[in-house]
Order: C-alpha cells, then sequence, then structure tokens
C-alpha cells in the first residue's frame, strides 16, 4: 500500500519526483562529472528555478549545502566575529543557538514558551550585535512568525544581519529581500525532495561581512567559507563533489511548481491549512496548539490530543497515512501535520475525514 | 547510447544501482523519519556492509559527511590544536593541507612530483606533530602508495594521529586497521554510488583526541564535531537530517559486493590494471606516467599522450566510453582511467580495443 506521508520532513515526495529520478538514470546523469558543462547546466537550472520561484534578485547568491544544519554553522563561520542573537521558540531555533555557542561565539538568545510567538516590543538586543536569525516557521511547534513584525524589528537594529530560517516555509514564505541578509530551506520539506540538501541565499551584504572577517585574521572555514563558494558558484560549480541527484531534482521540481504557479501553491496551502484548522477548532478531540490564529503555521499544523496521540497515529499508519509525533517533551501529546505542496487538497480532506474517526 | 564512464568520479554507477533506487522509491524510503526505527535499520545497514567489506574492528567508529572535501575539514577541526604534516603528491593531496591553513592550523608538507611517491626515509617531520595524512591513492595523477612503507614511517613517531586518504581506492585498498587512526572514501569513486557521501573511519584514539581538545577549551565544530556524531551514530542516526538515498544505497551496495567476493572484486581490480597498463607499455601512442611499477594505482590508471588527449577523448565519447582528462596541469595531456568494480573485464578490453585504433 502507498503511503501519504503528512509527516514534517522527510516528507511526502513531490508527486513528479520518482519519474524525475528514473529520467536521471535513463541519461546517466549521476555519473557526469561535477566539472562538466551538462553538471554546470543542471546547477544553474536548479538556482534560476530557486530564484525564479522565490523573486530572489539577481545580485543575492545562492549556494548548496547537505543541511539546514550545516547552514546554521556556516552562517557563524562566516559573517559573526563576536555576538549573535537568536529568536528562540522551539527545537530548531534552540539548535541554532546551540550551533553559536559550540563556535564560541558570545550567542544571546530570547526565549518563547512552544506554540508561542514573540513580544518583540520587549526585547533587548545588544547595540554591537551582528546577526540575528528569526525562524520564520518554527517545526517543532507549529509557530509561524510574521515577517512584517521582523522587519520593523531589523529596522531598529540595522547594523545587524538578518538570518532567516524558512526551512519548513520556503517557497510559501516569501521575505522581502531588501530586509533580508540570508535566508535558508532543506528540501526535504516543501519541496518534496528526499534528504540531503540545504539552500542558501545570501545578500552582498553577508559576503562583504564574511570578506570583512577574513581580512581581520578569523578563519571562515574553508570549503564552504562564503568566499570559497563564491568562486565556484560563478562557473555553476561548487568547492566539493556536491550531491548531483538532488540538485538535479530542485532543479525539475522548481520547473514544476513554477509551471504551475506559485500564487497556486500558496492558495492551495493556505485552503488545506483552513481545511485543518477549521477542524481541529471543532473536534472535541482535537485542540489547536497555537492558540493565536495570526501565528498559526500555514505549512506545520500542530493539535494537541490531551487523551495522547500514540494510539491514534498507530491506527492511522495502518490505513495508510503517516503524521508526524508531537516534538521533544509534547512527543505522545500531538499530532503535527505536514501541509507541504506535495499533499493535495483531496489528500488533506482525505485525513480530516479519518481524524474525524478518531 | 548508454554509455560507460570510465571517469575516476562520479564514476560509472555499480550496476545494482538503478534497481536500488527503483525499488527504494517503490517502498518510499525517502519519506521515512530520520529518527524512525526503520531508518535506523539502513543506516546501521551500511556502516555493518563498510564494516565487514574493510575488515574494520568493531571499536572503531563509521560517520556518513557529505563528502570527503568535508572530512578533511573535520579531521582537522576535531584532531589538531596546533601541527599537521601532509605528504602532497597531487591536487586533492595538497587540498588537505590547504584546508589545514584555512583553519589556521600550522600544517608542513612534504612534496613529491606529480606520477612520484616519496622516499620517506629523507623525511623530517617534527616531533610535535599531532597528525600525519597520506593520500593512499592520488586520484589526479593515479601513484598508489605503500602502506607497508606508510606504517614504517608511522612507527617513527608513534605521537602522531594516521589519517588515511582512500577516496579512489577504497575498498580495494586494506589499512591495517591497529596503525590506523582514520581513514575515508567518497562513495562515487570505487562504490559506485551518485556524489554527495563521505564515510569516514575513526580509531577510539581519535575520538580521544577530539575529547582531549575540548577538555583544552578549544571548539572542534558544532554538529559534526565527532562527539556530536558518535551521540547520534550510537542509535544508528546522524545529527542532522542525512542523504537518506545513498546511505540506504551504499548499504545495498555493500550487501552486492559482498556477495560477489572483496577477495574477487580485488582481483578483477587488478587483472583489469594489469591490461591496461600492459597495453599503454606497449602501445606507442602511450606512455605510463607512473614510472615506477610499485607505485602504480590498482584504481585509476594515468596515461601520457604527448601528442594530445582532447582528439581521443572526443572519439571515444562518440563511442560511448568517457575517460577521464589530465587533471590540473596535465589536462588535454593525458588520460585517466578509473578502473573501479563497476566497470568489468570485458568493458575494459572494449577500451582497449578502441584505444588500439587511437
Amino acid at each position: 500500500m502507498q503511503k501519504i506521508f503528512f509527516t514534517p520532513g522527510p516528507a511526502h515526495l513531490y508527486p513528479t519526483v520518482g519519474n524525475h529520478l528514473k529520467q536521471a538514470l535513463d541519461l546517466q546523469l549521476f555519473s557526469l562529472s561535477h566539472r562538466s558543462k551538462r553538471y554546470e547546466a543542471i546547477h544553474q537550472k536548479a538556482v534560476d528555478g530557486v530564484r525564479a520561484l522565490m523573486a530572489i534578485p539577481q545580485d543575492f547568491h545562492i549556494f548548496f549545502h547537505s543541511s539546514a544544519t550545516e547552514i546554521w554553522e556556516r552562517l557563524i563561520q562566516n559573517a559573526v566575529m563576536e555576538k549573535s542573537f537568536h529568536f528562540v521558540n522551539g527545537s530548531f531555533s534552540s539548535r541554532y543557538y546551540e550551533i553559536a555557542c559550540e563556535l564560541q561565539v558570545d550567542a544571546r538568545k530570547e526565549e518563547a514558551a512552544w506554540g508561542k510567538a514573540f513580544d518583540l516590543s520587549q526585547v533587548n538586543i545588544p547595540s554591537d550585535t551582528e546577526l540575528i536569525n528569526f525562524t520564520h516557521n518554527e517545526t517543532s511547534t507549529g509557530v509561524m512568525l510574521d515577517l512584517g513584525e521582523i522587519y520593523a524589528l531589523k529596522k531598529k537594529h540595522a547594523n545587524a544581519l538578518l538570518t532567516l530560517d524558512l526551512v519548513s516555509s520556503a517557497p510559501y514564505g516569501q521575505p522581502d529581500w531588501t530586509q533580508t541578509d540570508a535566508a535558508y530551506f532543506s528540501v526535504q520539506k516543501c519541496f518534496g525532495l528526499p534528504a540531503g540538501l540545504g539552500v542558501l541565499i545570501l545578500s552582498p551584504t553577508m559576503l562583504a561581512k564574511a570578506a570583512q572577517k577574513t581580512a581581520a585574521g578569523h578563519s571562515t572555514g574553508s570549503y564552504h567559507s562564503f568566499a570559497s563558494q563564491l568562486s565556484k558558484a560563478q562557473k555553476s560549480q561548487t568547492p566539493e563533489t556536491p550531491n548531483v541527484p538532488n540538485i538535479y531534482l530542485l532543479g525539475q521540481v522548481c520547473e514544476d511548481m513554477l509551471r504551475k504557479g506559485i500564487e497556486t501553491i500558496r492558495r492551495e496551502t493556505e485552503q488545506k491549512a483552513a481545511l485543518l484548522y477549521d477542524f481541529f477548532d471543532q473536534y472535541p478531540v482535537y485542540q489547536n496548539f497555537v492558540r493565536e490564529k495570526a501565528y498559526r503555521s500555514q505549512t506545520v499544523i500542530v493539535a494537541d490530543i490531551p487523551s495522547g496521540s500514540g494510539p491514534l497515529i498507530k491506527r492511522l499508519v495502518e490505513q495508510g497515512m503517516v503524521l508526524g509525533d508531537g516534538y521533544g517533551a509534547m512527543k505522545g501529546k500531538q499530532i503535527r501535520v505536514a501541509n507541504f505542496p506535495a499533499v493535495s487538497v483531496a489528500d488533506v480532506e482525505a485525513l480530516i475525514s479519518k481524524l474525524a474517526d478518531g
């Protein structure tokens, strides 16, 4: 039985992925040299696809990493000499903060309870902070922050670089690139690809900051320093031998998504999210975990099940639908439903009908 | 027309890879959570397969990275506080040395000309050197060092950790694990997989050194510090969401190779290499680049073509056979022939018959 994966990453594959992979095998693309013209065309197609889908300015750089976890490390390594600041409201925003600490940066944080957003009027950010991170969509809690509020805060800290974690919101989330210095995502979430690739989008300011750090005598790492990546990206290559299958699939799926239209994808995402939130609001077994409607994620919907989520998750797997469990301390008490483009309105309706039995 | 890739990485896919990939799609393995029991079984199978194939002791650790390039960085980051020493006789051994410099280690090197091995009786290694690296098989030049000579040198520097680059020789190359602190390879070479995965094998001593570096107050990185990797590897997981397709394929292909038998693979490798070296020795258009027979690689065979290699490479592509060009300064003057397990004796014979026309 083919299952539908509503798990928030690795997630259900985008419907075209299987055929793209089989075609790539037929074309023997995975034996191509990563220094060949044909590889460069594959690389460029993926970069162009991401740029078109998310309306990224031509002077922003798009670099490939192996995971968003790697990207956290590279951002700190390249763009912070002393101080970073992290808005932490779940496991993944917390992990970025921890990585900054492990890299021996003076990392500060502002915390919000799981399921909540931040009161940005109350935050005290040191004036010499070099980088501020917000996690647009906390995959662990289903909180989606308001980009307008984030940009209002950023204006008060003009000297700090703003990094936006779009791991589980891109390409639904659309940054204002005039206000954003870096944004990044993983392909195994909304793009519906196998795991193993993280995409980092950088402003020219971000590269200038890395150059400044190098000039001051600090290491910015080695093969994945921004300078090293830039020198290869200018030829549509990577410093290392890259994950060619995923870069190929990313280009193909971006093309598919552009054909469908990003506005259609966003509208369907909101439509499916509304179906789920309305159902959880109305049906007594469930309770939407994020109480404030303005901060309810459109891509990861989390519901409390006070009686325990284990039996429901087990029953639905047997019926061919895989849900995410609550994350961390919420394991066994919640379900997390990934509402990514790979699942259709009909899939969500079918899920709701099964949830209504439970 | 399906081509045969004799390129030294990305290379010809191992013959079973296409079917394994299609089966993984049918089984929806790429949507599995990387924290699930089923993922753990996939991970464990790959680790067990590598361990069995290369006779790795149970107390050695096997960690997954995104490339051998990443592994160079992680080895320096985790195991060197001040001084490393690098035997450099080609582009890849040189790149590891450069990465150590970029990470601000006091890196020293001993160089040999391209196509040559080292006179190890003449080398001056500082007594406080923490790590010594040898590139067992230089993919850029086709020189394969003698492991016995390497271990004899290692015995004179008992306090230094020995790291062995097996990028394009594993699993043909069989380290003596009692003398080796780390060895690593990329899956797109002899294992015949798509690129995007590097495998690092570490002795317990290596992990102790990383712990010592941490205890001394130095950073060993973040998610890919050896300590972080160990904590997840003990559960057959990775700190980040990993490249699941490649980890799956590695486990499957190791199983296929074990079924065939590592001794058979090694014997066939030597048989195919002998065919190529004999041909290049006898046929006047070609000249084996590595003059000393003892250091001729069994897995990457390099021949000079004084009249230029471009036309030959072009003609053979049209006939369905893809050769590697010379590397770096040797581009256009050499061919490099990957003699990996994915190409059969018959494939090599067919290649030789075409080379004889040229």
